[in-house]
């Protein structure tokens, strides 16, 4: 599949270029831009950084009560254990608390 | 995991529940839109469906060439082969794709 899904023509994040992608591509592009705006050049997130962009990105979504749940969050996720979080471990994040989200939505 | 996760307080998706969001938060709920608007009232995707759906709202990074290639995304996409997409198995193509966006930015 990673042949079938390789992204095609996207070598910029230019203003122009975004005008150009859909709703879709653009929500995704976020999610990438936030991802960058929170870990280091080597684009990994260490457990404070992955703290402050739950806290400040997914607030209304996700609630620390206290280092135990971040502790359990980060564990999950980490699933190579190099206890840094990579951008596919971030986008398996997105892709749970965006299906629970959904879920919650038709249970309202 | 599932516990910790659960969405708290979103209650509505209206235009002011939506201001109160954050931009990361935003763009999930666009994501959850947009299965909305090409899943029946089911919330499946049929393969036309995800046909539709990719074709007018992935063209930039995902090209469908022939029949083949989408009939493997969706046999790939379909975990629990019932022929139909549901949220989870849609929000597990958006990791993928966003993932190998991510990738194809660094590259280019």
């Amino acid at each position: 599949m990673d042949n079938t899904l390789k992204p095609q023509g996207t070598a910029t994040l230019s203003v122009d270029a975004r005008q150009d992608l859909t709703e879709l591509e653009n929500s995704m592009v976020n999610i990438i831009e936030i991802f960058h705006s929170y870990s280091g050049k080597n684009c990994k997130l260490k457990k404070g950084d992955l703290k402050e962009l739950i806290n400040s990105q997914l607030s209304t979504f996700v609630k620390i009560q206290d280092s135990q749940t971040l502790d359990v969050i980060f564990t999950d996720l980490d699933e190579n254990h190099d206890q840094e979080i990579d951008f596919s471990e971030y986008a398996a994040l997105i892709a749970m608390v965006t299906s629970a989200c959904h879920k919650s939505f038709h249970e309202d």
